[in-house]
């Protein structure tokens, strides 16, 4: 089943890329919200399309329209609904690609999956464009958290072999800070790589290619206590909305990998009461999460973000109509590099996730 | 919410290290299943302690009773209930650690979350014993998918430095060598490593300190079109049941972070029909899944399993009852290295998350 | 929570009565099933208002615009979504009652849920119209079920004291008049009733009063086998949805309360295999269901609808703002009584529930 | 699916008649409540079998045995599990009757359901025993529901033609007097009628025959405010809980089906402050329920239970092993009439219900 996830914060999500509308209906807000409906756009700006030089030129202003669930600027409690109508869907662009599989895309499995009977225009309900609603759902959960002195952020980790420093390097990191990097689109601790980083999005846009990338999200001024053992551990919550993302192939938390080559004597955060008597540990290699309930230090995760399998070489494919083999050149609008615009997206299914525990008072 | 997991096949887990039992209800099962107990006590010995000097000597059979849903040797259809008795709890050994917080166990967040209500001893229901009841369900999962051709099993990628392999480096990987492996409790496609990995974790064993790992997972004749994009895909599913089982911290799919650094060139996955008209791709980059659905591939992914967090090295943390700081050296049972005892669980959670997949439709 | 329903076939709804559109998310349809819209736009005429001058004046098309999930006339798989837009709303009727609690309706108890915040106008999300994208979802199981073998229909069982005979006192009762009960406002196995009906509902309209009746649905054609013991039960599930349409206080199964006054000896229903081999019972007092599954012969069962709320007679109550007493003569369009209008809401939410039970496979 | 439910407090139900044992599982329950056993199994032995010579002589001590979420007499807020032991299992009884199926059991669509798997000794899954462990869970939501001034209790409404004062005839129903009805195994508002239903169960007992009755169940002191409108109102939860009792086969609140012989004036509660400024309602046919929302009044509904199936008279069947008519006279254990033991089932999936609600805050 699909389209459905949450317990206190429920989601129904739906649309696809070249129908009438994509939209979101989200249950379980709190009656009397006021939502900033700048903020909302503001979030939705950073992931749509067309903002810059290093994204699709698809335009679309993604304003969402609520029907339903609000009512002079506040929630009613009753489940809010928003649609975004599709505007500039150039049909025809795809009207070719109902036979020949594009590699990377979910067209194969797709059409294994529905019988043949999905959208495959633009790719249907699998297509990026999908998270727009959940990026308007993250919105509205940010400045719910922001109320409970919660924020979350994250950075640019890498793209293709150019890394960014990570969190747990950093002396201190301010709200202030985790706000600033919302409105730069390629945020990051070492300023300095950004020059490198807009020249390598750039060359494989030329090239008809794309990168890759890994994003790095964090949580600040989350209370220890929240979460569970099995089975909704923070981590299982966060890496499932993560896993729903399009592109997303790998999700860390806290050192990650790396904490496979420490010795237990150097991966264990040791705990101390700092001059205000908070609980807290000198190093946080376990981003924040144990036994799947945070500690009171900051959630960090980092997440691998695949190269947009949407390219213009020529590839090598089959033609499941005719049943053989068959070359491919994708015209149409893409992406060199999809990372810039993920980085709202995972904020707000981070967002959306720790709303739907902590409103579930664990 | 804790504890409940599931949508076709649905799992209630219970259980604390030092209570009277530790259990598992699994609703859903096929009436009529007949279930092998030989094999099934076969993935529990996987799991449990005292098997080898490599782990902690604390030796339990643990030997599923089976309560209710089970007849003549096969499942009824009603829900399946099985406990394990807690036997060799030494309740003394941890009488002492209710206020000085262990750092990398889940004693402080523990406590928090429940108020200090939870039952402290031997991690109480954050123990690693609890997943004893899950490689019980597992081991039935297994056997129902082996039924339809489908095989999970899994390989010590990395401990600390030492690395394995990958499965995408091999040939061919049959049936026969996913059996073999897991007789093998340091399964390898590189044998002759298994020698300095032994070292290694018996070294560490010897500090009074722990080492960490990597597992990889594959999944062999797991047919097309199973998965959902928004918000169950595969890998949203496999992730959530994998961060349930502790100590993970990290989660990839087919080349995982890897695949940050390839272009999309390189990265996406070129379809073609093989002798016998099956669709295969060439690479298996995205790990047998595209848009949260399996195209036909093996499914692999690794999980990062950090260093046991009970060593006997002394260690900084804080005393809650006094609100100050304290040391500690933690007597009793460790395990060096969890990295063979988890092999079972995550191919356990693997075919649970499959079965519910299948059985399911989708 | 609420707003979501179901497992294998999972509703989402929402909306408010004067809000800018009521809408529905239908998850878990099988692809490629063809929609038959002119059978959809007859099941929602039945419910809309305005068909006769029996029913409330206020005239909506409620034609539903189709957002998702459809294409070239057949579902996806994806989630299907439809909207209807409220056009005829006439809010500044409602305006006053923002302070005056009706008696009867949800004024109050949705004040003290939602804090003051729920949408007052015209019953907001409480509102009766809320069941017509329930309609249109339960249109389309009644096309899948129709597939299947399977009617949902219903008759007038009474109104006010004007009694009907029983579906149990037929002799049989075909899928022929099953279809034909749908086209009539007025359905009764007795149909020398009407005239008798019609009057007094007419009575109670001219009177400024309202009226409440019982409806009788029944399905024909489910086999045996289908339903749960614990905790999703036939009766359950069928109740659980009964009890979501607004007015609904009573639902029974079978003969239902009147079993209560017979013997064991007269209740049960004796098996017997008919002259095909088919194992049917002599009687079906338990309409259809025991354990929670069906045994192959009609579910039938009874809803008390209760008389509209909305009446034009003076009413004594409070006043919430100003804290004391009030009366209340409340204006505006009324229904004398709602039974005609909830016989499509009925026959919706029974094939929604038997749809999902079968999608499910139990 | 089946077995389990719930949403803030989640239950996983298991077991069968006659296999080792049955039980429960309780998710969700507050860390640190202090559970009185003795009031738990006060409440279970209500529902025993052997308490009198109006029940089945079977005499099983129902002693749960709680193996997790439970230290030192408090809650630990990890899931709960208890089981009971079946010791007086004489399966002998029912070895003749796997293949003949008794009229008004679900022998039959059990059979079907689980293709001939499901445990059929003593009605296996299906049996009224397993209602034991939903007493025990709801002996432990009644107590804490006690903690914030709600009382759950019920009264015998009527047995077979003999029927009792409502509810709401009397002037005014006190905590105490819903207590001290507990204590009483024929608890009537009208106490003459009790030696005239004593006889009649007698009498059925005698003739090797059942007699049936309805149960009235009334909540005092819930405060307005908690519940749903679609799809989880107060009605469609309890009803979905009452359902899973078997031999339940209506539900009505309030005046129930007799409000729809009501005209919208007379049934319209109206509202009044009263002297203490406490919003009330003069009369309470909505059962303390509007709009799926409790309004502060007494929750009251009356439940059906059937005679009981299992009697002693010679009946018509089928034998489905040798496909054709079959005479059956059941030997063994019976009750003559079930409503005494099903009273504190019923208050106890109310206080289940009703506890997960409140959890919930809504």
């Amino acid at each position: 089943m699909s389209g459905i996830w949450g317990k206190q914060l429920e989601l129904s999500l739906f649309g696809e890329s070249h129908g009438d509308a994509i939209g979101i209906t989200i249950n379980g807000l709190p009656p009397g919200f006021e939502i900033d409906m700048e903020e909302v756009q503001f979030e939705m700006a950073r992931r749509a399309p067309g903002s810059s030089d290093l994204t699709t030129p698809r335009k679309e202003k993604d304003l969402p329209e609520i029907l339903s669930g609000f009512l002079d600027g506040k929630t009613t409690g009753a489940p809010l609904t928003a649609i975004i109508r599709n505007t500039n869907t150039r049909s025809k662009d795809y009207s070719l690609l109902k036979d020949v599989m594009r590699p990377g895309q979910a067209d194969y499995p797709g059409r294994m999956r529905y019988k043949g009977h999905n959208d495959h225009r633009g790719s249907g309900h699998f297509s990026g464009r999908i998270t727009a609603p959940i990026v308007f759902a993250g919105a509205i959960c940010q400045q719910w958290l922001k109320q409970k002195g919660v924020t979350v952020s994250s950075h640019i980790q890498s793209i293709g072999h150019i890394e960014d420093q990570r969190f747990a390097d950093q002396k201190e990191v301010t709200h202030e800070q985790a706000e600033a990097f919302k409105k730069d689109q390629l945020p990051l601790f070492d300023g300095e790589k950004k020059e490198a980083i807009r020249d390598l999005i750039l060359e494989a846009k030329e090239e008809g290619d794309s990168v890759g990338g890994v994003v790095e999200t964090f949580v600040l001024g989350i209370p220890a206590g929240y979460g569970n053992p099995f089975f909704d551990s923070v981590e299982s919550t966060l890496a499932h909305l993560v896993f729903s993302v399009p592109a997303i192939k790998g999700i860390e938390f806290g050192t990650g990998f790396d904490i496979t080559r420490m010795k237990g004597s150097e991966a264990n955060d040791e705990y101390y009461y700092d001059e205000n008597g908070q609980v807290k540990t000198r190093s946080n290699n376990n981003g924040g999460i144990i036994g799947g309930i945070t500690y009171g230090m900051p959630i960090v995760f980092r997440s691998a973000v695949k190269p947009p399998a949407s390219i213009k070489k020529k590839q090598q494919t089959i033609n499941v109509r005719e049943g053989k083999a068959a070359e491919l050149e994708v015209e149409g609008r893409h992406d060199p590099c999809i990372v810039p615009r993920v980085l709202p997206v995972l904020e707000a299914v981070t967002a959306i996730a720790l709303t739907d525990l902590i409103l579930g008072g664990n």
